[in-house]
């Protein structure tokens, strides 16, 4: 059985933003201060590469007890035996991705409610909804849901919703709102200067709205 | 128990070599006119565009009985059911691949006897040594071997070899002499006005050396 996951505060990685810092220091930072789950992500990494970064920041998150999740890679996941995959429309499909994880978190990134119904149907465990606002890390992630079109998506979901896309402490109690379990977030965290202070400041806002859900 | 592989006529796909022919179409002929084995190499493809190329093209190889081998990328490996993976010194570890695919297939590229005796310990099933000789196929391939640098791996090897890099059906006997178990050709075949006979032309030549490695 799978532990009950922690959505609420999800890090996912981006070298961009690392500026000369060491991935496995800023995530065992980020975690140390708050972050529930980590996602690395490496679009340009060699598989080789990317097994080794993994290597190294797995041990991290075993040894702080949170998931890690593989973005896009299934091998990769699961030649580090990480807790977690995350795949979108690109990647392979999420019903081949559901039958060579069995036992692993699969995330399932959506924009729309047949999406999300799709990923409900072919297994996934939770889904990545966005982007709610526009962002610059991911320039082909397509147009802003806003936060009405994050709560349609949300609403018809019976899968737990991690809402992404140029969330920060700002706005992020208008997405919890929305119902999700939690935001995903790249450049509000890894983009601040202060990593720590940053986290302090999302963890508040990002507790589930409902205790049950905790 | 893995069937005895025949690797006597080894096609690698390059989508560079393709000339706006079907790949499946290009894959089907080859076969029928005595390719024993095909590797699909997609470079440059997204996930979701290399499982479906691979798709169709494992329908063909599947009805023709022969195996097809996926290159780098063990999830496509896997979640095409593919007969095998060949992986090199940048792709994920051999030990990890050989462990996430029992009852496949495993290639391994190598270039010097210290490799060929790794893979061997690491459980892969055949190797791929050179290049031979300097092809403009794979740019990054290294320094050609030399038909005295592939003799030397091969001798010191306890698994089957496959050579590859340049080989024409003019230096084929050549490479078979150093006790090969055949050839892995991908601009001789593709790269050939005719494609039926550039395999026929191989085809007298890459015989294996010994009735019973036939």
């Amino acid at each position: 059985m799978k532990p009950r996951i922690d959505y609420s505060l999800y890090l996912a990685t981006g070298r961009a933003f690392l500026r000369g810092r060491d991935l496995a220091a800023v995530v065992e930072e980020a975690v140390a201060a708050g972050v529930t789950l980590v996602q690395l992500r490496e679009k340009t990494a060699g598989a080789r590469e990317f097994y080794e970064i993994g290597r190294r920041l797995h041990a991290v998150t075993r040894r702080l007890r949170v998931p890690l999740i593989i973005n896009d890679r299934l091998d990769i996941a699961l030649a580090l035996d990480a807790e977690g995959i995350h795949v979108g429309q690109d990647d392979l499909p999420l019903e081949r991705v559901r039958a060579l994880a069995p036992g692993r978190i699969v995330g399932f990134s959506v924009q729309t409610v047949a999406d999300a119904e799709f990923a409900a149907r072919t297994g996934a465990d939770y889904l990545g909804v966005g982007p709610v606002f526009t962002t610059a890390t991911k320039a082909d992630a397509g147009d802003a849901l806003g936060v009405e079109g994050l709560r349609r998506v949300v609403a018809a979901s019976p899968l737990p919703c991690v809402a992404i896309g140029g969330i920060t402490p700002a706005n992020a109690e208008a997405v919890m709102a929305c119902g999700v379990a939690g935001c995903c977030v790249i450049s509000a965290l890894l983009g601040a200067p202060d990593l720590s202070a940053a986290v302090t400041a999302f963890r508040p806002i990002v507790r589930p709205p409902h205790p049950r859900d905790g």
